[in-house]
């Protein structure tokens, strides 16, 4: 069966998973690369990196995924509708290696990059791009890539299976929040949380087996 | 030294103290007692259960504590000032053993209780309600009950050495948030989490000393 899953989403004590405000300077605003740090000291992110517990869950990043579906804000700072040159922030062979849907209401033509990253742009429900992505990932799961805008509404439209978040101890009092609107998640999922000697602690919502 | 310390307060993931609307039927709102079950699992409140991490840090509640500051909201619930028989939710023989503070804009005569609590109205500011605590202390530390107004209120104004809250993997979506007008709580203090089997997460703060 093919899985809907959410992968290394960092969010601060306060749930905020960017800071504002977005530019091309700074990506995840005020936040800068303090919501990421965890992951840059994984094997996942250097060879000569710790193969502890934050590896451990930044891996499955990768694994069994056939496609991505992201938001417009993950792939290019305010204003990239306008920059026809534009192909997301990741150079000629971003880090996806599969078909990758952005979530958009200005489509454009296709891109297709280095390295199996082809950018679709759909205009579409979570639930149409799911249906799409899904077909293109020929069996194997579906990413959901953030930002968190994106990750809140498949959660709230029922469509995750899995969701791995990163709870870092920084309080960032503004941005975009995680749990906006997700009242009561623990109804739909077991959660377990794992605290790592590098500070962070992992969160994992697995969905629940519906009776 | 006096220490400034908040112990067991219990935050939903998205950093809610209290559910709402709070009442005499249900003090915590629609958080019901879920914020609070990890306690009820310690020796710290029942003899029989288990003496594991969660216990180490539901005892510290109590130890070398000489006061207590709470929050209006904490001694009752909405309209008890109207009633001068309330004497708080605890009974006769309140859990509190120390001179214990409660913050109002409409104090009262002091309420003389079993088992060594006093409850005390006062019309202060933080920093002026810890002064008094502090001399009723009689050299032990000052804790700050809660609710977590009140708690957010001590440590925005740099009045509190060492925080103990306990996660809990539900989402209530409304209610009084811990984190807000915190931001980069960071600076000031050493932060740790660690999960525990019962599936919460204790963070701890503790202030860095200042250079």
């Amino acid at each position: 069966m093919s899985l809907t899953r959410v992968h290394n989403l960092s969010i601060s004590l306060d749930g905020f998973a960017t800071g504002e405000p977005q530019s091309l300077e700074a990506p995840f605003g005020h936040a800068g690369e303090r919501l990421h740090g965890w992951m840059f000291g994984t094997r996942f992110w250097d060879a000569g990196g710790s193969a502890g517990v934050d590896d451990a869950f930044a891996q499955r990043h990768s694994q069994g995924i056939g496609a991505e579906i992201m938001g417009s804000h993950k792939f290019g700072p305010p204003g990239w509708h306008d920059d026809p040159e534009w192909r997301g922030w990741w150079g000629p062979n971003p880090p996806f290696h599969t078909p990758t849907y952005v979530l958009t209401h200005r489509p454009r033509p296709p891109l297709e990059m280095a390295g199996g990253t082809t950018f679709h742009f759909l205009d579409a429900t979570p639930a149409e791009a799911l249906a799409v992505a899904r077909e293109a990932a020929g069996g194997q799961d579906v990413r959901i890539g953030g930002g968190a805008t994106i990750v809140r509404d498949f959660v709230a439209a029922g469509l995750v299976d899995l969701m791995h978040l990163v709870q870092v101890p920084i309080v960032l009092g503004r941005g975009v929040r995680i749990w906006d609107g997700l009242e009561a998640l623990e109804d739909g999922y077991d959660i377990e949380a794992v605290s790592a000697p590098s500070g962070v602690t992992h969160l994992t919502f697995t969905r629940r087996a519906t009776a």
